[in-house]
């Protein structure tokens, strides 16, 4: 038996094996495996360890056919499953930032991301790369109804992980509730019901002892 | 301050807060977190470790919207996403059975999977429960042109994975090309296109040397 063949050797063999168009598909596929390998803060409910970019991603699109219901009419449910499931590629280059961040790297993550996408959905076929990085686009500007559907629940799905570890990653950033709730914020412009919901979870942790009181 | 409170304490203090309906749609969030711990046999590209559920269905979902045009133009990408987004759930319950199993693990795997969508899909608000059960029910039956088209990626992504690995998980199992052909088969159900590059792969495979060749 030769050598087993390493993996630039197998994307060159399957470049040629898919032709123009496939193949530039099937290596932006192959691209976003590492996914799996961007770390992120918010730990699993089990707290054995924390999740992952590609975790993350499936449980929040899960999360919005589960409470798709929250949303406001006009909100397109299958525009907010797309964003939802690209909104972290840029991730792979960029790295993730946690949202309680506020050293030098966060200062940096718009520039950072902008590059990290016009490299990874430019490894799509054209037409498809430009759609893509339009609906990332919109997911950042949160200036439709369908973007700001789908940035809460972003916010919203480490907040319950925090809730429901007693406030793992609360404790690891020191934050209090007026940074939670400022944090949260993106929440009542999508959904009503999820910020009442949220607004009262921050309220049970400051009361329990797991989330810091704030100022306020 | 007070010992922090385990999981169940804080479910109960979120349903209280939710109250009827959300309550349900947060616990079965909080339910598929199990997914994140379901491994299964498919590797990831850099070989460094075994794949979960969760990073497979988020894989698979990103690459029913890459893979769209390769579909029939009666195909409902809103459907196909929903349905992989949920395909695997059951397995929380059921565990993963591996496509190449033959075990009398494989021979009970359908009557543990209904039991587990019973269970898992019952979980949430009935309207809710039905509609994605129904969901689940359709997929797995690959009677419908969306169903169809789901299962072939959910072929397809395994297939990948041990291609670029240089045939991981077929070594595991002993596979040969005629096994892995006939696994495929539900691709050809769905896209010509997949199916024909599936076919020339398994080629390739068996020249370099990583892939048993059939009796045929």
């Amino acid at each position: 038996m030769q050598d087993a063949p390493q993996l630039n050797d197998l994307l060159a063999i399957m470049d040629r094996v898919a032709g123009p168009g496939l193949s530039e598909q099937l290596r932006f596929i192959a691209e976003i495996d590492k996914m799996k390998s961007i770390w992120r803060q918010t730990p699993l409910l089990d707290r054995s360890r924390k999740e992952n970019d590609a975790e993350h991603s499936w449980q929040l699109s899960t999360m919005a056919m589960v409470l798709a219901n929250h949303a406001g009419p006009g909100v397109d449910m299958f525009r907010v499953l797309q964003m939802l499931l690209i909104h972290d590629i840029v991730e792979i280059d960029a790295g993730d930032t946690p949202i309680f961040d506020t050293s030098e790297d966060a200062k940096t993550q718009n520039e950072r991301e902008q590059k990290a996408a016009d490299r990874l959905f430019g490894m799509l076929p054209q037409a498809q790369s430009t759609s893509f990085r339009a609906l990332w686009d919109e997911f950042e500007a949160r200036e439709t109804e369908d973007s700001r559907f789908a940035k809460a629940l972003d916010r919203l799905q480490p907040f319950l992980h925090n809730f429901l570890t007693a406030g793992a990653s609360w404790q690891d950033f020191n934050a209090n509730a007026d940074i939670v709730r400022d944090r949260m914020a993106p929440i009542a412009a999508a959904s009503s019901d999820l910020h009442n919901l949220v607004n009262a979870l921050i309220d049970e942790a400051v009361q329990r002892g797991f989330l810091a009181p704030g100022e306020s």
